[in-house]
């Protein structure tokens, strides 16, 4: 099948899941750029859909897509360069688009380890930032990252974009922040909440066995109700003026800490 | 002063400001933005020249740029909205606009302490990597970080962003790579090189008096130059299969397992 119009119904549903509303009913999202959806496949997404472009993709890289979605049984399209740039969010698509199924799962879902290390992202705003913590999250083995009142979802293409493929990799949920808390509680959970406002350094806590780090958004940190019902603060060390790292940098110095301590390191 | 049109040569002289050729020869730069003008203003820069667009700023803050600007003794001109769109590079612009000047040091030019923690930074391509990269070496308290072989340069406005103002208060150097090693060797400062292919962990070597820490490009990783003149090789741990950390995030961890070691938590 060849679409050639960027007004085909199946290019505008692609651009419908360009909202969130539409990819939390629909529960699918877009996986686009061959790398990032090679490593969906390797983390086991099966997509409904492969939309390529043999006008825009490097050698070599149509077979190994045709290939790889006959093994599956996935539907292929191939579109017109104006109908993929239609459906496409980035600039410079390298040809390869995929549809693929979300999970809304909820913390109570997951399965955790005895030592669990849990992640918990507070209010985050930025996808970039949400997709940047799961890259230090699956590299440094957390067994779990909870989006806790989340601004922004674990489906949104730059999301999805800038995890590389690892939001289909790691254990992710989203869920109220009280509810979050709860579940840790249920679970025996220790929390360990980065804060300015504290002495203790995030060097000071003992993370071997169970243990959340939670970090909240680079404006305004964490909320009062995570804060009151954290068993540690802990704030990273700051020499200079500005006095505020990035999300993402925040909770990789944290969790690498943890990963230290851990000896998780092979 | 008041500019209404987009097409104003002052106008175009702060748009031409864009081209890396254009920030080297004229040695200035834009720091857009109410808060990272702030920023660069409190690291003792004094702007050339402050644009403000009224009908974009929030309240009190026109008075309180101006009084800032009249201390310094810099001109203050008003845009129109259109020509304050036409010099802005954000979408949503906050009215807020400086062109100041940039030095090009090398890094022969920098002073260091004795014990001196510096960063090398090898062919970083993204200007918002290197910038994110300058707000941890600020709050880490790293002396001097070096741009070896940079693609991007420090000047570019969307480093200048990304640091949060932090590109004025952290000494940051630009050198060829055999040049940044032949510094390096000259001060006797130890080189501890991150890559994957070492069985060293990062958390293995010790930081404890004058070292130098390098990272390379998320794809590459460093040149073999670094990693052949290096005195220790490092990997940070990873459980996943992407096997890559964003170069920001690298530096992080790499630099906060110096800080914890160097006890300069504060």
């Amino acid at each position: 099948m060849l679409i050639t119009s960027p007004a085909n119904p199946r290019i505008k549903a692609v651009v419908g899941l360009r909202r969130r509303r539409t990819r939390e009913a629909e529960r699918r999202t877009v996986v686009e750029g061959h790398e990032e959806l090679s490593l969906a496949l390797e983390a086991g997404v099966v997509p409904e859909l492969v939309l390529v472009c043999p006008e825009l993709m490097a050698d070599g890289v149509l077979d190994e897509v045709l290939a790889r979605a006959d093994e599956l049984a996935v539907e292929t399209v191939q579109a017109s360069r104006a109908a993929f740039e239609k459906a496409a969010y980035r600039e410079g698509p390298d040809g390869v688009l995929a549809v693929v199924p979300t999970t809304r799962r909820r913390p109570a879902e997951l399965t955790l380890p005895p030592d669990a290390l849990v992640l918990v992202c507070e209010g985050v705003e930025k996808p970039g930032n949400l997709g940047a913590v799961l890259r230090t999250a699956e590299a440094a083995g957390v067994d779990a990252v909870v989006a806790a009142d989340p601004v922004t979802d674990w489906g949104n293409p730059n999301t999805v974009r800038a995890s590389k493929g690892t939001v289909f990799s790691v254990p992710v949920a989203a869920e109220g922040t009280e509810a979050t808390l709860d579940w840790l509680d249920g679970h025996g959970i220790p929390l360990v909440a980065a804060t300015p406002d504290t002495d203790a350094l995030h060097t000071s806590v003992d993370y071997r066995g169970p243990v959340a780090i939670a970090v909240g958004t680079e404006k305004t940190g964490l909320t009062d109700l995570v804060l009151g019902r954290a068993t540690h603060r802990v704030r990273i060390p700051m020499a200079g003026r500005v006095n505020s790292l990035n999300v993402a940098t925040s909770a990789a110095i944290i969790v690498y800490e943890a990963v230290r301590q851990r000896g998780r390191g092979r």
